[in-house]
């Protein structure tokens, strides 16, 4: 039994609520789940289908590594576990989870309403409470990455581009983003949470994209209704759900 | 066995029917039953997925009360059985049947399309005979609501903006409300009745707004096809169906 | 066992295919075959779930009848087999098969992509081989029917209306119409003929939306193209399918 | 057993795939497979459904025919094996295979989005990575076919336009093309590779046209993006995936 059994199991069980709640086609999807204490991170492994995924399949890696000078990463070098490549999309979640401290899983998805925002190069404003339930403002959208960020080391850079968005937006209250022109990435407190919110960014962005054409130019929520929808929900104060 | 048998048993099967009817997405719905010779409304409790939502789950509640002076309005005070909280939006269906007399469900979700004019601020215009049938004219877009009413009790002045909208329009005749910025609010003679009710509305929404693509500006429906149409579903000429 | 017995299975049949093959909500749609040699119709009843539907269930009436002096036709009177009320759309049905002197079957749905060109006041253009595969042109929208129709009888007017939408069009190649503000209408050569028409229509009327919106103005399929993809599959010198 | 089993099974299970992916309504689709070296394509029987399609139902043909003279393909002449007339689009397919020397599989389907574009007359422009990562720029959409063409051979000239399309492209890394007025044909090194291809092709024609609604005019992804991903799964340098 691996030292690592639990958040392999919850990886795996993660990934596959992908296709389960209709945010992935094909293989355009992944989730890790960070274990801080052991300075872990497990992984699914890179094109395999999510029907047939075993807990024994995922791939545990070093989180706290990062390129060398050469902007270099070698994921062979610093694997713990696991027989299989990891997810080309590695490195990016190794540097969320190493620029947002409070995070514990990371989603991946080419879902397809969030990635037509991605693709506009717009963010996901917040138009209801549906989107306020879940995420304390609008999802940013990033600037494009360069052709030299590309060179450097692209997984990697994906993320700084990412964490350039969050200088002024807490990633702990807006737990997701859209990458310019790829598609979203969304974190939460567990697996199966950052699952949900990947869920919830997708219907929200159908919903709101069918506003925005219904209605150009119509307003965001106002800041009051969004206080009050977020934090019912969160924090302190939520008196949504059971005790 | 509960005196509110009944009530909890409608009320459980009602809430049951909104995800098979995929009005639903997450726990965004809930669906109450008033029992007005008793009293009481039952609702389903907070946060409870609908899968294993079971009649005695179903939370009952005085339906005659409303805020103190200070706007507040304890749940748990006005509680007659169950022992989950009930829905956060409890207030605002409370608040419904005290001002639509007529009614005996109501109807809470985030439906994707419906929602989308709620988003928009736009009322779903009667363009068609579908809408023709189940909704006596277009169904109206409440106001924003103000800061001021959301510090005040916001579930509860929820149901007062949208009763606000029906100052001109009968509530038995439009049995549903979009609200700005939310999601629609949807009611009937019965559980199961709201619920067809809910799920109309999501369909006309669906067909409306893409109307509204092909065709900005298209007219509304006559009201002599109105006048024929909702006529011969409803009222003492009707004859659709069997006797 | 009914002399009818055979248009009574084909018509429980066909209406069972709608929801089956996702063209109708809730009870929005109807299926009827017609037996010219013994001069009757055979409908589905009013308001029934099709999923429960049986052949016995299936209501008999006169093909030829038509509304007196007064503008009422009285359906009982006309009814040769069935306990239940037949669909309030059955003058419509009857009208169209004393116009229409070659077609078998009609079926009239609520579909949501054509009901949106109804809603729109919008015919369907020919834009693509998948339109020109089933039907010889654009598929024609009716002008809105008066007040004066709507008094006079609502069903039997309506029919009369289609039936104007073909003075210069043929019915036995476009064998499908929009009803202005209502939704689409089709018919075929029997009943599966004709559900697989309805079907066809929809799935037309989902691509050519999203083409009209994709680039508005673009033009129709050449005539040239549209002769070759019509021709291809029907008439003489057909060569699509087997012999 | 036929001495080209092998094909035959390869071009039934695709054709299964069609349906089950969900990019073919009725039987508007078909997958051919070849073999070079035995000198045939292996194609669906026209008009039969995939539900019940067998291998030995599948027509195998000679690969290397064209029209005579008089532009008339004798495709009875040129078949080797099977009992049923094959596609209608075997020409199309024929005249594919002889221009593109290293595609293994064809597909057609009248996939929806895929379709709108091609109704529309616009190419899919690669706005996203996940067009990067399938079809290496642009999916081009060809000229309109012309009467001229038409009445030539129809089948055969359609694969000639297609050709035309691809003066400046290579079809061994954009994988699919859009006919004006039609539909995609979309091909690959495998029958199970090239129906993914057409699958990918259809998610992403949905994606690209929200993202061309909600921003007309949003630029198409930089060079340096599209090399980055599309050489990340294709050729020498590739490192997504198993070994």
């Amino acid at each position: 039994m691996s030292e690592f059994q639990d958040i392999k199991e919850e990886c795996c069980e993660a990934n596959k609520q992908l296709p389960a709640c209709g945010i992935v086609d094909l293989t355009f999807g992944n989730v890790s789940i960070v274990d801080r204490e052991k300075g872990v991170l497990a992984i699914k492994p890179s094109g395999v289908p999510y029907e047939t995924l075993q807990p024994d399949e995922i791939v545990v890696l070093k989180v706290d590594a990062q390129p060398d000078a050469n902007h270099h990463l070698d994921l062979e070098a610093i694997k713990i576990e696991g027989d299989l490549r990891p997810s080309s999309d590695t490195p990016t979640h190794m540097r969320l989870y190493q620029a947002f401290g409070n995070i514990k899983a990371v989603v991946h998805t080419h879902s397809r309403n969030a990635t037509a925002f991605a693709q506009a190069g717009l963010p996901v404003p917040c138009m209801g409470t549906t989107h306020a339930d879940y995420f304390y403002g609008e999802v940013p959208v990033t600037r494009p990455i360069t052709p030299e960020e590309i060179e450097r080391h692209y997984e990697w850079e994906t993320a700084n581009v990412i964490v350039e968005s969050f200088q002024n937006v807490s990633p702990d209250q807006v737990n997701a983003v859209l990458f310019h022109g790829h598609a979203p990435f969304v974190w939460g407190s567990s697996g199966k949470k950052a699952v949900e919110n990947a869920f919830a960014l997708e219907i929200i962005a159908e919903m709101t994209m069918k506003a925005m054409l219904l209605k150009p130019g119509a307003p965001s929520l106002s800041q009051a209704q969004l206080d009050k929808h977020y934090l019912r929900k969160h924090g302190a104060n939520a008196y949504y759900g059971q005790k």
